[in-house]
């Protein structure tokens, strides 16, 4: 039976109540049922705490592994105990129990656990500190991203994710049908980020973006979450780069402060300084593969292999496997990037982190004639542009930004092999639930 | 000529910076030309700054209002100068011109340029004060809901917004061609927060949801953003209302704390403590309906005048224009709400304020059979929920939680006639553009 009167504590802060009668709620994390004695774990959002009955009593119990249980009972300090203090049991309440048909257990080693079960029990799996620490890593580094930027002065803001028309030319786009008319999912937030600009100078915006990518790999995903900045007055894509490398050393840093013992289960290093990772220019790159690997298949992108092989480079030199790979061949990159010298090249950059990139950015173009000249360039029609190419008339200063895929930065902070680990719900080309 | 060894420094900072060179980067935001001395009052992210050029000069240069330029010179302390400063320009350099021809400035008043303008000219509205504090407070509002929920221990997720079934049973859902497959735009994480409290405890998520609404009015959108939690071990909607009180509470105090000014210029009173405000049964609002303005043809539902009278009830009693509506007809409240009594009533409330709904809760069901039963009884096969109905299998404790709808608390915090003003770029059956 309840007792209405007492209040429910966290069980991170049950030390602040003993001698106390208290009620915890949570989830029955271990079982352990000795001869005279059964020792219940206790979990909720705050930590666990160790709960003790006389095993007669718990026999009548019929609690298992992962009931959503109230227990009321007198905390007792117990300096064996993880927390500083146990509960004696007076009353134990299940709320709703688990099933008997569990593949696994919140408790349980998730190593034996495949992929597909984990998403297809992605709560229970989130319970688990294995697969639950990755998401706390995550919401994290969202956080930090937001807290950074605001205090540089960037205003976050939210734009539509339905658009008319793609932002890079028509091909990957999810089509809706919006009433009587088609819409498109919106593949970046590039054009509206541009405009936020020539409103508020420094913005970002943090949400989904999609793709339409048929092929299904450890990297891709058809809905992914970008963190976006672009920002105004900047002298060339070297600004951009330097944010970058200020704004990834103060997430790693908190995350190595306030998460340490949490990356440790995951990576054998704390993460690094990124204000010494150097830029490499495409062609260099280039270069320096051929040099260390004989590639020559190479003309105007990287393949996978090579951003592996220019992060070892790049870690052999500096003792952080990162690079910045800059002034990748315009053709390759969109039509609104700026040039970089007469060669065509692009003032576009990517970030490589441990083998993966995981962001793209660059230097825009500013003015309406040069991104008209850019798009009939590529045989695009810049009246299907008009309501774009507008708003470079508002006074546009020079500007230029970057997207980081969240996903991608947090499988390599953890070191997870697929991109997928790192989504609650991953979407691709075959998965539309849970 | 730009002196490449200077750096730019923020308008904001320049009083720091008094006797030195500096170079400002901005747009024009102000010009007054008089007989022998030109001021150019520039803008950045941080504020503006005065700038003095004699006329004669300033007459060679074309500059004009909107103009993205460069300005480099030394900044003199100047106590009559509203940021105490003043620049003696050097040197003057357009970036990039703002149009001759737009329909008006940043520095215009706003109230003879219509709704439409504002939209079609996003970021030259935004640049405006007027326009661009609503999405500075609106991101405030956005900071604050975070930092309240993590310092309560919410865990942020970001969940799929591409379904395969909407949660709600299947009307006023976008389709996407999703491959070979149908798939819809999620109209609510309710689903997917849900399973975040089975793996968490306690969730919130901030992003989009889409509703095919077909009828456009001046409080609905079809893609808007929604501020959802849902927390685990609650007693009741009672404990969902209690932190709501306690979370505007919160937002508020920090909004009159920090945006006290811009706030004076919407409204004629601060933001009010949300803690006193009362819970009326839905039952109860007919009766003071009837009483107080002889309403008789409600039944299962409020309507927008029902909401405003209440309001206005609700602020003649309390002195704050806001009351929770609890009790709602079961059969207008989503399957997955929990019965309120014996009567037909849902433990479901809503959340009026100053005469608009701005949140929808409740506490839900948390046992399978009883969801499943709820759905049979609306004429709904639980077979095609199983992958949610599944995730209560997972020892899913008792659970509630609430969406405010980010756009309406932004109307109503700043006294907005359309919710279209609180959104950058607005989506409604019509409308997919800008």
């Amino acid at each position: 039976m309840t007792i209405a009167h007492l209040a429910r504590v966290f069980a991170g802060s049950a030390l602040h109540h003993s001698e106390n009668r208290i009620i915890v709620r949570g989830w029955v994390f271990r079982l352990r049922s000795l001869a005279s004695t059964t020792f219940i774990v206790v979990r909720d959002c705050t930590g666990e705490i160790q709960c003790v009955m006389a095993t007669a009593r718990f026999r009548q119990q019929q609690l298992k592994l992962d009931d959503a249980v109230e227990l009321t009972g007198r905390i007792r300090i117990e300096p064996r105990a993880r927390s500083g203090c146990e509960m004696d049991i007076d009353d134990l309440r299940v709320l709703n129990p688990a099933s008997h048909k569990l593949p696994f257990n919140a408790s349980s080693r998730l190593d034996a656990v495949g992929p597909e079960a984990r998403i297809e029990y992605r709560p229970l799996a989130c319970r688990n500190h294995e697969v639950g620490d990755i998401f706390r890593i995550q919401a994290a580094v969202l956080k930090c991203f937001r807290a950074y930027l605001e205090a540089q002065h960037f205003q976050e803001i939210i734009t539509s994710k339905i658009v008319a028309a793609g932002t890079e030319g028509g091909s990957n786009l999810f089509a809706i049908k919006y009433f009587e008319r088609t819409a498109y999912l919106a593949q970046s937030p590039q054009f509206y980020k541009e405009h936020g600009v020539a409103a508020f100078e420094r913005v970002f915006e943090t949400g989904h973006v999609y793709r339409a990518e048929p092929h299904a790999s450890s990297r891709h995903l058809t809905e992914y979450y970008s963190l976006d900045l672009e920002f105004g007055f900047t002298d060339g894509p070297e600004d951009v780069i330097e944010l970058e490398r200020q704004l990834l050393t103060y997430i790693f840093e908190e995350l190595n402060r306030n998460f340490g013992k949490v990356l440790g289960r995951y990576r054998s290093t704390s993460l690094p300084s990124m204000l010494k990772v150097p830029v490499w220019d495409f062609h260099e790159c280039l270069e320096r593969l051929a040099r260390a690997h004989g590639t020559s298949h190479l003309e105007d992108d990287l393949d996978p292999e090579a951003e592996r092989q220019l992060c070892a480079l790049a870690g052999a030199e500096t003792g952080v496997p990162a690079v910045f790979v800059l002034g990748f061949p315009a053709a390759n990159r969109p039509f609104y990037s700026a040039p970089r010298g007469e060669s065509g090249a692009a003032q576009s950059f990517d970030l490589l982190l441990q083998g993966l990139e995981i962001t793209t950015g660059g230097q825009r173009l500013h003015e309406r004639a040069t991104l008209e000249s850019a798009l009939r360039t590529r045989g695009m029609d810049p009246t299907a542009f008009e309501d774009h190419l507008r708003m470079f008339e508002l006074g546009m200063p020079p500007h230029g930004g970057l997207a980081i895929g969240l996903e991608r930065l947090t499988a390599q902070i953890l070191g997870l092999p697929n991109v997928r680990e790192a989504v609650l719900y991953p979407r691709d080309r075959y998965r539309l639930s849970p």
